[in-house]
């Protein structure tokens, strides 16, 4: 099959549309129209099977999961989403992976109102790079670097849950029932907070996604911000999954160190907290103290009913060469 | 070594630095201004190691190659580029290679002013994708679709050297002296027609970049536009180094087939063509007319000295499952 037939029979045909995009899929580009008073958020996310996500995954699961990895990352700069570019590597084509692939990207994209307005396919390696856009009103990105001494350390949702799902999957951790089926699903169907990034805009001091684990990824806001945290981890947020599946300590570990929960990680000013509760009521998510930052830069210290407390993992996932 | 100190070191110091850029490298998204009155156009590209370039190929032509596809893109659609993603997948990490790689894409960058703005880089096989965006007036857009019968078919620079190179490079053709260097010069760093691209709008009634041979890439612009073509081969542009090295007959091969040219394969209405010709005068890039389109829809006709003309290869070149 000629790579011009597996894009036009794939993806042209359904997916969202918007008004602002002039000229979709079947060009040599896309042409659309970013509105007045807005800037454009573009992030680019390349996952590679069994780096990024299981060979065997259900199709479904893989392009839900890069698409949400990408529309996180524009949550976490209080974007909101509007088109994504997909490039597709492939061994082979296979129809019925590729249709249940198309089915998981349109459901979110759709979720979304996102429109999928181009890309590539080509035979290679699995994997697939997935290019999103938004849009964010000047001066209100949210950035790593505007955290300061004093803010509060929050977290979105609960923490860990996608890490002991891929440990299920991976025959490393034995659970059964409801929580099994809960945590697998929170690895294979990650929800982008979306709508806390947009409601955090101009009342986050710096924000960033839950994708490398909350120690790595906090790591990041503090070095960018020039700060130290103190960090409580028996306030981290844990699903009623994730507590009845393991001990209270493995459950701590799994929320530090496990990568790809996807929440977000933002900091908010003791000014600002009063903001954050009215207008995080609406978003119907729940988001949780877990510390302050301090001044010591860079200084991470972690504490467990106000003792020092020593994670098992010093940082977390990270991809490495 | 991790990814991020990988993507740290190489990527994030140098390259051009553009004014619309808000926020670069560094944060999880890029933030950027697209000016008032000017659409966006999106192109994404990705380029896998052995399928389409050579794994071996200097690091340095790999980048340029892999951003000038992807501004050739943008030219065909009458687009100023502005900025790239790009996403690189590695097996390893060799320094020497990334270090070239970075030079090879920054030449092309600052040469064109384009920022690169984020980007991925995993753990992988050999590829890399870029995402390239630019900015058109809005109606100035050049597509395939826009063609009407009588128009007149015209090339830019010459056809077919790439796809030399390219042979050269794998011993399927024996070339000596300063012909085999243009010519594998020409495979390893394509120019994309950039002013050609912006000369052509409101001019050109379709365009389309020439990456899979002229009569592939021709018979895209006939189905979108319901139109047939008469080309004539003996017109096509033929480099000197070309026409040295192989027999005149061997030279219209490449230039009907090969692929990997990324000159621009446009179309021109009877009544534009004196404006052609004052605007084309301004880019000191020659094209040719090498035909005229027909009202017999998908149907290509081919003539050599007003003679029918049989190819020995009937489409171009297409990277197939």
């Amino acid at each position: 099959m000629k790579e011009f037939d597996l894009i036009g029979r794939y993806f042209s045909a359904g997916g969202h549309k918007r008004r602002d995009v002039v000229i979709g899929i079947g060009d040599d580009c896309a042409v659309t129209m970013v509105p007045e008073n807005q800037q454009l958020a573009v992030t680019t996310d390349t996952l590679v099977a069994d780096v990024h996500f299981l060979r065997d995954a259900p199709a479904k699961s893989v392009a839900y999961k890069a698409v949400a990895a990408n529309l996180s990352d524009l949550a976490a700069m209080g974007a909101e989403p509007a088109w994504i570019s997909l490039s597709l590597s492939l061994p082979a084509v296979e129809e019925t992976w590729l249709s249940d692939f198309v089915s998981g990207l349109y459901e979110l994209t759709q979720y979304y109102s996102v429109q999928l307005i181009g890309g590539d396919t080509v035979k290679g390696p699995m994997a697939m790079t997935i290019t999103a856009q938004g849009f964010i009103p000047p001066g209100s990105e949210l950035t790593r670097s505007g955290a300061k001494p004093g803010d509060w350390v929050y977290v979105s949702g609960t923490l860990g849950d996608a890490g002991a799902g891929l440990d299920i999957l991976q025959g490393k951790l034995d659970v059964s029932g409801e929580a099994r089926d809960v945590l697998i699903n929170r690895h294979y169907f990650p929800t982008p907070r979306v709508a806390v990034g947009t409601a955090m805009r101009r009342i986050a001091s710096s924000c960033i996604d839950v994708s490398d684990g909350v120690i790595s990824d906090l790591k990041h806001i503090l070095s960018a911000s020039g700060c130290g945290a103190n960090i409580h981890v028996d306030r981290l947020p844990l699903s009623r999954a994730l507590t009845s599946a393991v001990t209270q300590e493995e459950a701590i570990e799994y929320a530090l160190s496990a990568g790809d929960d996807y929440e977000l990680l933002f900091t908010v000013s003791e000014e600002q907290r009063g903001s954050l509760e009215t207008s995080i009521a609406s978003s119907n998510v729940k988001v949780t103290c877990i510390g302050q930052l301090t001044g010591h830069s860079d200084k991470l210290m972690l504490y467990k009913n106000d003792e020092k407390y020593e994670p098992k993992q010093s940082s977390g996932y990270e991809h490495t060469f």
